[in-house]
């Protein structure tokens, strides 16, 4: 284990609350918190037994005066959560108390932890890789069920085991060669039995990577969810499917009272996935504005999106501002959504053969929702999604992954074709360091640096 | 201790954070826990001992899922915040991982608690007075240090000591009183020690009331904020006032990052007095909108304040605008406010000398504005505020006591014009009910329960 100072912070949500964590970590973090507690049993807490709690007041440094009533528990590194000494005060949860306990932390010797530092250390002290790191930040920012389930897989080392599995097959590949060529003097002469052992052991780990990529995309959805654009020209109904939508908006958490976000997105739960309407602002505006979103507009939402949700009025006959939009999606994953289907039906559904994903609704009417809905999960997920196998959710783990995929399958053609063992060799090596980039083992410490910046303050 | 059942819910500030708490309470709270707890070490946290904690997995009832990685931490009642038996889960910070966990506690067998109701617990459980359990809510919402030192004595039963005391001197009152009566037939013939023996215990009863509420309005100040108008015609300088003073705002807490509040109100710290300024926003918009605000508004906002700042420019002439504000003012606590001083002055000071408190400034050049901020801690403090005093700073305190003063202030009387010693007895117990009602002893149910309904939820 390195060397670390003692570092403090506010580890719960800042606001208003009943309780408030201030977390300090290190060496030092019961010889700090000592200098600032008074124990109502009167005891030094030195003698702190690991997992136990004691009562009582955090007093100001200087004047020795009260300042909050706390209840402070005690987790011995390197059982905690940064592997190192851990200890937590619980106290009242008002930001003046909360902030001037945190600020005699660091009077009694602590430093200001940055943002991530408590997890950034519980990677460098080995007890969580950086996969597992990043999956604490999905775990605390998911938006379902699924994504949260899915973080925790990942917190819980499931990415980890996978990659060490790979790692192995890898590993083997690489013996197999040193062994091969350490027991020959010409390359010619290699062992027979080599070449198809490596190609083995590299198929293997071949298909591990495809499998473990199979639901990547539908990962990345999951954790960042499905951004959604609905486009149509003016009046076709894009404010009533919106809000037959949004129905749906209670059952996602980033509306509960008190979150704090500058939201303009809004998220649907589509049974776990996210689904986030882009621009809902502009579709909510009053009629005026609504009207003012023409073709130009509609061309960068459809940009910006995963899906485009093309709206039609049948019950009027199609003119040359609907047939530029449907020209407008024709490369993009869309659905026509023929919609007033109460009203008369006015238009040539053949001129639209063209359209694989074709849905007849009424928005005002609430008729063919549903089957919308089904059909946005059938597109971007085959059949139900399971939340018993690992997903690869964030987008830097794919990029590694398709960058081992690739070395992969360079070495195996290299075996094939009958090159030197050497330059397969470089091609497993490569894809190690691939794979070393998701556990962290092989990132440049900047990059590591960079990924905890993101995390936010306390954790 | 009074039979309640199972309650649960969210304790921390909500939010994404790096920890979150979901605390349960009451007598089945290690039994529900249980249910949807696993712990690595595999043990049943039925055996659990007071102030230890348990790592492992919250897990779904149903599915037997895990939900969240956490640590539980038990504190048997009576010795903790409820007084009943209180296990807090220890979890993941995010919103939905949070509100997951809550959830399995509440199909575990577990109660949402109500807003306030964990303290409300407390008080009905005995652990602590209504007084005690108001300073907890003016603690969480102390806006600076001097606002949570005072509510952190009172939590610790200053208050309720202060109650105690005088009790005791008008519990004595009535002994006496009873003990007279009963020993004489004749009222005529009363025993004459007494009299003066019940006048003096009142007296001391007085002294005490009086002491107590001599700074009630400086506690409420304390407590709640000063709040302080701003006016003046439009260009005399008031933006540049309002500028001057929120340099101070950084040293209050409702500004970090993250407090949530819909603030158009702001605060400025001034040596531990929050200064609440009103309309912020009028004035800090534009020039444009700053010339709109004429007298009737001006008006509106001296009505608010407890404090006026009204600014005058010292470089014009005043005009009839500037003498309706004056006007305006005549009745309310102000202080006349002379704007730039760094140029001539072209108004009869003379005219002005009305107002009791008259500074020189320039807001612009920040000259004079140290004296204003003496001034106004001059005006509504005595000097500096003795930290170690206990203060009244809840109004719902404050009326008590005036009750209970005027009450003990009329059996004086009583026992003055040796009127019956039973009249004196019911002012006396009216006395009594009065203080009664700061200790929640005297209170009704729904009035307690209209209290607890203000505080936040998961305390």
């Amino acid at each position: 284990m390195r060397e670390f100072d003692t570092i403090s912070a506010i580890s719960t949500a800042i606001g208003e609350g009943g309780i408030a964590i201030i977390r300090v970590s290190g060496d030092r973090a019961l010889d700090i918190v000592s200098k600032i507690f008074r124990a109502k049993n009167g005891k030094d807490i030195k003698d702190m037994k690991t997992y136990t709690m004691r009562y009582g007041h955090i007093i100001d440094i200087d004047t020795k005066e009260p300042i909050d009533e706390v209840i402070i528990s005690f987790m011995k590194g390197p059982r905690s959560y940064t592997a190192e000494d851990v200890v937590e005060i619980n106290c009242h949860g008002g930001v003046t108390s909360t902030n001037k306990v945190l600020e005699m932390t660091i009077k009694a010797g602590a430093r200001l932890a940055e943002p991530g530092e408590f997890t950034k250390r519980a990677f460098l002290n080995g007890r969580i890789d950086l996969s597992q790191a990043e999956a604490v930040m999905d775990l605390i920012s998911a938006k379902t069920d699924l994504a949260m389930k899915s973080a925790l897989m990942q917190s819980n080392g499931s990415l980890s085991k996978e990659i060490g599995r790979l790692n192995e097959y890898l590993l083997n590949v690489l013996a197999l060669i040193e062994y091969a060529v350490d027991f020959t003097e010409d390359e010619e002469e290699i062992d027979p039995s080599i070449p198809p052992r490596v190609s083995e052991s590299l198929e293997e780990a071949l298909n591990n990577i495809n499998r473990l990529m199979k639901n990547a995309d539908e990962g990345r959805i999951i954790r960042d969810g499905l951004s959604l654009a609905i486009v149509g020209k003016p009046n076709v109904g894009k404010s009533s499917l919106l809000n037959v939508l949004l129905r749906e908006k209670r059952a996602i958490v980033t509306d509960i009272a008190g979150t704090t976000r500058d939201v303009i997105e809004e998220y649907i739960n589509l049974d776990g996935i996210p689904v986030k309407i882009i621009d809902t602002a502009g579709i909510r505006e009053t009629e005026d504005i609504v009207e003012r979103i023409g073709v130009e507009k509609s061309k960068e939402k459809i940009e910006e999106a995963d899906l485009v949700l093309l709206v039609l009025d049948i019950s009027r006959e199609l003119d040359k501002e609907d047939y530029e939009i449907i020209e407008a999606v024709k490369n993009k994953k869309s659905i026509l959504l023929l919609n007033k289907i109460d009203l008369e039906n006015k238009i040539d559904l053949n001129s639209l053969n063209n359209f694989e994903y074709k849905i007849k609704i009424s928005a005002k009417e609430d008729l063919g929702i549903d089957k919308l809905k089904e059909e946005i999960k059938n597109m971007f997920f085959n059949g139900t999604i399971d939340s018993e196998s690992l997903v690869i959710s964030n987008s830097r783990h794919k990029q590694a992954l398709i960058r081992a995929k690739e070395n992969c399958e360079k070495a195996i053609i290299s075996v094939k074709n009958n090159e030197y063992l050497d330059l397969v060799s470089i091609y497993v090596t490569s894809a190690l360091k691939a794979l070393g980039e998701i556990t962290g083992t092989e990132l440049e410490e900047d990059l590591v640096n960079k990924i905890f910046k993101e995390f936010c303050c306390g954790k």
